[in-house]
């Protein structure tokens, strides 16, 4: 099974107390791709400038990642610069230049179409919206949002969200989307305006996952899962979006899709955050294998399961 | 097997949103007492004035709690009064009038130098040392402190920690101690310091146990216990203290002390928590019975375990 990805693709100017990193290859999308590809088969939906040569894109193709939904147009790609100082929890940004980023319209290729699941990464929920609606026989469709589009553009996520199965958010925007500080009534308020399930990723302390009543199985008991305690942390960008990579990845990897799946998927999406932030970019996205994988899973597993 | 608590008893005074009250009987120990004795016997140590009457001790009583080390001075006991507004994780003093407690010299009772546990609620670091070298035949000594000792004693503190076999702090004063903003790295820095184990309580997102190398068992891996996502946290006076009355409790009621142990106890720590939660001062955990204990126990377990 494979699965479709529309969002960013940037190069990025990364400082944090572990060094520094320019205009290496990234982007929500690139993250995501890179993490799933160790699941299934990615297509990639976005758009980027002439600055990105067949040496970027074989970054992605090495990975089996289909890369004919990548638009080339005229100009530079996407590029962001951060840093993160003192917090490896938040990002300072240095600048955003959003260039050939700033039109873009999601164009998904006919090739694409017979894909069964869908992720959309964080982009104008009225674009999210729009593909969802073009890929509306998929299995099970992934969404993300951000703080920007949750106060500029409201109704327009309202609207996105009935079409999204599954959300993937932080604590910060679940608090913000159901205007309540309390987070267990802030997910079944967001629940209320669509997804079947939420996903609340609480950075280091790992991630909830919260069911709408009778979604994949029965009741609405919530499940959690770790992040790794990690004493060297290079760099965390990317990790959200890795984490969204292995759980996304991991579901459209079975044949079922209950809730036992959604629980061992967000397992993964812990386990690929984790590997994410221990070089900078996506360098250690690039270079693992299922095995180690596997055996991060299982020290997961041992980190929270009593005998 | 019983347990001893060295502490502060209190009279309370607590505005949140859900309501407030006034003089309730409080203090680190009566909630850690509390819950610490739907597990085991335990033995109070403290001191309180003249306002607090046959009424008040047959709360702690009613639970079995041994409360003949509680001194009766002449004067008031000490009383506290704090408010959450909108962050229900961060109290707001109003006011701390020590009282009788400024002057507290522990004294334990010879009817309690055969108690087999020890838990050293937050007082004086010295006065923690004093009273863990008159019970140094204990097999397990568990202690707790606060960022007002971290920064205004800390070679009193290191001289204590030498004492204590697992020590219960938050995140930030993980931190503070070991003067690294890291948490594994922190965790590793206090435990170098003396303590066998340290338990970093999370709040709202559980808490996580380190070993120092060989401790309790093989290895060094850490592990996690949830909290429960709450809908509505009445007042979360008490949490920490009721998480280390059920992980201390928990403890002391088993034959063996090992890693599986002091796992299952991180468990009922957070159980203990989520109880005290729901009801404002110590009204919950006055009236609960093992068998809701068990069963939160199993909501806990479902809230994290893997098929």
């Amino acid at each position: 099974m494979s699965i479709v990805v529309v969002g960013s693709l940037a190069f990025d100017c990364i400082a944090t107390p572990s060094g520094r990193v320019n205009d290496v290859l990234g982007g929500a999308t690139t993250y995501f791709a890179l993490a799933a590809s160790y699941f299934t088969q990615v297509r990639i939906v976005g758009v980027v400038g002439e600055d990105f040569t067949a040496e970027h894109e074989s970054i992605l193709k090495k990975h089996g990642v289909d890369t004919r939904g990548i638009e080339h147009a005229k100009g530079k790609t996407f590029r962001w610069g951060g840093q993160y100082l003192d917090n490896l929890n938040e990002a300072k940004t240095d600048f955003t230049e959003l260039n050939v980023f700033e039109s873009f319209q999601p164009h998904i290729p006919p090739a694409y179409k017979d894909s069964e699941f869908l992720f959309l990464a964080n982009i104008h929920p009225t674009l999210q919206a729009q593909v969802a609606k073009e890929m509306n026989g998929v299995r099970l469709t992934g969404g993300d949002t951000m703080n920007y589009w949750i106060k500029a553009t409201p109704k327009e996520l309202a609207d996105t969200l009935k079409l999204v199965n599954v959300l993937l958010i932080n604590d910060t925007e679940a608090k913000m989307i159901a205007g309540d500080s309390n987070l267990p009534r802030a997910a079944h308020k967001v629940l209320a305006m669509g997804p079947q399930a939420l996903v609340i990723k609480h950075g280091e302390y790992g991630a909830t996952i919260f069911f709408r009543e009778g979604a994949f199985g029965v009741g609405r008991h919530p499940f959690r899962a770790p992040a790794l305690p990690i004493e060297e942390v290079r760099d965390p960008t990317g990790a959200g979006d890795s984490f969204a990579g292995g759980f996304m990845g991991y579901i459209a990897a079975q044949e079922e899709l209950n809730r036992e799946v959604l629980k061992r998927a967000l397992f993964y999406g812990g386990v690929m955050g984790s590997f994410a932030v221990e070089r900078f970019g996506t360098k250690r996205l690039q270079c693992l294998s299922r095995e180690e994988i596997d055996e991060r899973f299982q020290i997961f597993r041992e980190l929270t399961h009593l005998e």
